[in-house]
């Protein structure tokens, strides 16, 4: 009676004997609870019809994958010890990209990885539109459709770029915001979006890779991180499992910056989440030039006040073809810092009105000229794309600011700071707390995890007791609704402003009183 | 926190609100958690899909149905309380024939049932043949294809006869013998029939109907009755849920005649079981004008000494076809009485040679002439058919002297005779004892009890309780292996008379000192 350690577990089943007239499959339960604490197995038909077969070719010492869910285990896989190793697949289901990870079960071992473009952002670039559009089985169907088949696609590929076999992908984890694992499965999104903001599923059980469409192993289980509430998805859960936030005895949050702002505060005795509309400004796809990080992107800016100009690096070191969230956070520190930006986050071009110029009637921001750009054409900011920076900032931090004090702590109460998604890795910490994004703590609390969502769902594939910590998770979460909070409309007000209307709260970011409109001095 | 009364449950699920953030299903779960002992139901993909809208339509007060196996529940259909009623199908799943009985599971109520002949007779009759025939995976596909395809098809015309809709079906329970089980799910079952006799799957858990081709609602489970050993399958489990022995302080024996003779001994403390090859020669098949029990089918016969010939009563009173298990007891037991058969078994023409013809040079009993035969040709029976029905009744004799020698009782100390098989229903037990199948005890003893498979399937679908029945039974039941037992062949050789060598044991048969053949005087 052990813990289990691994999904994949070699077997010595007992030879059947006149003795023993149990049947093959009770004789490997059997085998099974010798050597684990696992007392049933449901089988799945597909490899119970092999079972004999198997067990007589491989001298009755073989090796069997099992995957689980609330209800109990399931056997995904089963063949001779000598055989090829069980793969499992993790999935970082993302509204906007989605990234697989092809691992080895047995040697817990990533193999190889792919990041892609969700094929859905076709019918919508955004989660809104792909939901309405769900409203009928139609609609629902194709773009479950779309993701299943990009997914088999890219799968396929990998598996064939590697070298490896599709057939021996038997466990599957994917961990995606609440609309993308409804629309992922088909199910009816409508009510996330309407109050009282109810998913009509949280708790999901394992289901057949076959039932689902995706071409693996015909007995191969797929797993999907539970949801907390309509925007605090399974990723999230996902991404707590790497952060370990629940384990430590000091306070820490896990803040997943996306489309949403999705934040988990608490230690282990206590965990407080909630999640909002951050918009979509740091996700790229709303600003002409805003881009996910990739080749030619932008990522970090410096303003260079001796020659007037932009200092930035790119993705690649290639020639600018856009900017990503980490970028805009940065051109907006310095835009402010050198007082380009006022305290509303206004363009203030007299200061140096060669940066700036008119497109379609708004004043735009030239980052970068079009003969130093990848794309041939200026690569310009617009006023309403920095409107729709600070609106993000000021949710984020809002939200950052709301659950604190809905749990009676100070910002400074937090030790560790953990900054989730691909975004989250580029962030830095300095720039986000001169526009009031992050509060202001010390640098070295922030600490950048990378993709959480993919690395929590690596985590279950390799540590089965990874299972029992989501349950506890999804017990321990209280979720706070913000979408029906006031309180939280009032301080999103004075987080519209650069970094705050209370400057209080950010000692260390130096403000130029000449950047405080008149009518905003007391501000 | 009530038992479980019906597979079928009205709940009134919470509505979300803001204070109950959890999800639809998780509300689901938690209105079966109030009503039932059920802490936790599987859902399938292909109801968590419709179930935001089915909860909505129907103002959250709908149905489930639910079904088990030993690793938990699973939702098999969910639906507006008013909506037309949840469907089960019981399955007797024979060698020969099947039987399907289409069930109302709230209303507790058979709709229809119908009787067919299982088409995979077209590869073999019995079921070594099937068996090597499945040793390839085109065979087992074959196989499985043949019976797949002809359950739809009947289940199809059944609902359309009756106004059914095959999309109402939700719970499905086949009882079948082990051979016919490993067949219907395309296990490997060869090994059934090489020492040491181990079936590869003797518990089997919930599949779903898509992944066996069976066309009912998609979210449809199948539930099968667990086999014992190679020799005695699902359906005995089944027909002890009807006959319930294991439920009486007194002993009780429960005998299953078909191709094999099996036999449960037992009483609510302990039960043993063992089974042997009968022979077909009762199950019709073999013999040439042998016939299951059909419209003009013989399944009573006396002979009337003062006409000298046959008396008999035919199914649906149509001119004789051919002979029926029962009937051939009937008959092998009035010839011996008045001596057309010496204690071997053997035709004595010479007591009256207008019964008596030759046939390929093969002595034969004209049952029935032309010209009042339903086929216009003479109806015979001969030797080699008289011989293999001998067989079978010292089989039939054997396993039960075998089993209660075994456990140490007389077969007097048995006080419940119940014996199932539909030709079980047929038997009389007057001619069974004269022929020495069935020991000589008061005929008040002996309890036709018909279809008990069908019986049984029919039970669980209708209480769920017998869950954990069949989960007792399993693991109560000791089972012998007679296949390896040499005192058992020492038995059979005595068995093979008429009534038996040793008449102690069968004091009510009178025998005839004339039938015993010269070289047998001291048998």
């Amino acid at each position: 009676m052990a813990e289990l350690t691994s999904w994949s577990i070699e077997l010595e089943v007992l030879r059947p004997s006149l003795k023993d007239n149990s049947g093959d499959f009770d004789r490997l339960i059997k085998a099974l609870k010798k050597q684990t604490n696992i007392a049933r197995v449901e089988g799945d038909i597909f490899l119970l019809k092999e079972l004999p077969t198997i067990l007589r070719k491989n001298d009755f010492s073989i090796k069997a994958s099992i995957f689980r869910d609330r209800c109990g285990y399931f056997l995904t896989g089963l063949r001779g010890q000598r055989q090829s190793n069980f793969l499992g697949v993790a999935v970082d289901l993302g509204t906007t990209r989605y990234v697989i990870s092809i691992l080895d079960l047995e040697q817990k071992k990533i193999l190889c990885e792919g990041n892609y473009p969700n094929p859905q952002v076709k019918i919508g670039p955004d989660i809104l539109m792909r939901i309405h559009y769900a409203e009928t089985p139609s609609g629902r169907e194709e773009l479950k459709k779309l993701i299943i088949d990009d997914l088999n696609k890219n799968l396929k590929e990998l598996c064939s770029l590697y070298n490896l076999n599709l057939d021996d992908i038997v466990n599957i984890a994917i961990a995606g915001n609440t609309a993308m694992t409804h629309l992922f499965l088909g199910i009816v999104p409508n009510w996330i979006i309407r109050e009282p903001y109810i998913p009509p599923i949280n708790t999901l059980d394992l289901f057949s890779a076959r039932d689902l469409g995706i071409e693996v192993s015909k007995s191969a289980k797929v797993f999907f991180f539970p949801n907390i509430g309509s925007y605090l998805g399974g990723d999230l859960i996902s991404g707590l499992l790497e952060c370990e936030i629940h384990k430590k005895e000091e306070i820490s949050i896990f803040v997943d910056v996306g489309t949403n702002a999705e934040v988990i505060l608490g230690n282990k005795h206590w965990l407080v989440a909630c999640a909002g509309a951050a918009g979509p400004a740091l996700e790229g796809g709303v600003s002409k030039i805003g881009k996910q990080a990739g080749p030619g992107v932008i990522d970090r800016v410096k303003y260079d006040p001796e020659k007037n100009r932009f200092l930035y690096t790119t993705i690649e070191n290639l020639p600018p073809v856009g900017i990503c969230g980490s970028g805009m956070i940065d051109l907006a520190a310095e835009l402010f810092r050198h007082g380009f930006l006022d305290i509303r986050g206004k363009f203030v071009p007299d200061r140096a009105p060669d940066l700036f110029t008119t497109k379609d009637d708004t004043i735009c921001l030239i980052l970068v000229k079009r003969d130093h750009s990848g794309t041939k054409q200026d690569l310009l900011i617009s006023q309403p794309e920095i409107d729709s920076l600070i609106r993000s900032k000021a949710a984020m931090y809002t939200i950052i600011e709301t659950i604190a004090e809905t749990v009676g702590i100070t910002l400074n109460d937090i030790s560790n700071f953990f900054i989730g998604g691909t975004f989250g890795s580029f962030i830095n910490p300095e720039s986000a707390i001169t526009i009031g994004m992050l509060p202001d703590l010390p640098k070295q609390r922030f600490i950048p995890l990378g993709n959480t969502s993919l690395k929590g769902a690596i985590k279950l594939l390799f540590e089965p007791k990874c299972f029992e910590e989501i349950c506890e998770l999804e017990k321990k979460i209280t979720y706070l609704e913000l979408n029906v909070n006031q309180e939280f409309m009032n301080r999103f007000n004075g987080a519209k402003f650069l970094p705050h209307t209370d400057l209080t709260k950010f000692p260390s970011v130096k403000v130029n009183e000449t950047l405080i409109p008149k009518g905003d001095q007391n501000a």
